[in-house]
């Protein structure tokens, strides 16, 4: 883990509710050395490893997603919350605190034969990429790995991703 | 305006409502070289011209806005929906068909000095883009331009945009 680049993310107390540390990663992506120092080590990590697509999580996992994408000379595909993907979808339900959400990808996104690695800013309980991955199963391709920027250790969303590659940039353990 | 990108864009007609045409550019992004023709294209236009910053709008701005500030090796901030930014921020509000919403920005994201390219992949009615390079200048920034992908001519968002260089790949005129 990089030790200067977890320095970058700024805390934020109480959001989005009290007794809750946001960790804010808006402060190292406006840093442009930091920016370019996390794509250049997400492409070390899959470069060369025939990944045909990134399928970035709305709304941050665009971000790191799309760079890398561009990076790796592959295409990229939105996984996004129900109703904002214009064409034909499959739809899959994760848990939220209270009650359910839906991830989307549209049946075109990806097929047989694609080799598709999962990106997103933010581990935490692993509901919203686990949704990814089956989406991606589901229309037949590939899922190669998922790539996290942050993850927070206690909240185990790897065990929600047993059997995936899972590999995460800079990690959090305790309050 | 390049015609063999324009063909990769598909038509979804009546979403989000009946008698729109919605210019879907997620089957031009899932195109590996579509993709990365779109970013070199950017790249060539911006690149050499001390741009210190890609501000991307929430949300299909991040994508190409992450990747482009990659290549120009410069920092990425996001401009978002309210209520999403976690740190201090400076909100205006734009005119929807019903009603108005806001966009934000973190306070620290940019400020004097700084030289902001402003991107996002559609310029329809301007509305959300104008309050991005307000909410720029207001931090005391300077707008050096407006990059877009695709712009719907008949919609006159470079009416609502006059004083700033707006740049777009693919153009609409007509129903």
């Amino acid at each position: 883990m990089s030790e200067s680049l977890k320095k970058k993310i700024r805390d934020i107390p109480d959001f989005p509710k009290p007794g809750i540390i946001f960790r804010d990663i808006s402060t190292l992506m406006k840093d442009r050395g930091a920016f370019r120092e996390v794509l250049t080590i997400l492409h070390d990590q899959y470069r060369d490893r025939a990944i045909d697509t990134v399928c970035g999580i709305e709304a941050r996992g665009f971000i790191f997603g799309a760079a890398l994408a561009d990076r790796l000379h592959c295409g990229f595909v939105p996984a996004r919350k129900a109703g904002k993907l214009p064409a034909g979808t499959i739809a899959e339900e994760y848990q939220l605190e209270y009650g359910t959400a839906k991830l989307e990808l549209h049946t075109d996104a990806v097929g047989p034969g694609d080799n598709v690695l999962v990106v997103d800013d933010l581990l935490a309980t692993g509901g919203t990429v686990a949704a990814a991955c089956r989406l991606i199963e589901q229309l037949g391709a590939t899922v190669f790995g998922v790539a996290i920027i942050v993850e927070l250790v206690d909240l185990k969303g790897r065990e929600k991703l047993n059997g995936y590659d899972v590999w995460s940039l800079i990690t959090y353990k305790g309050a």
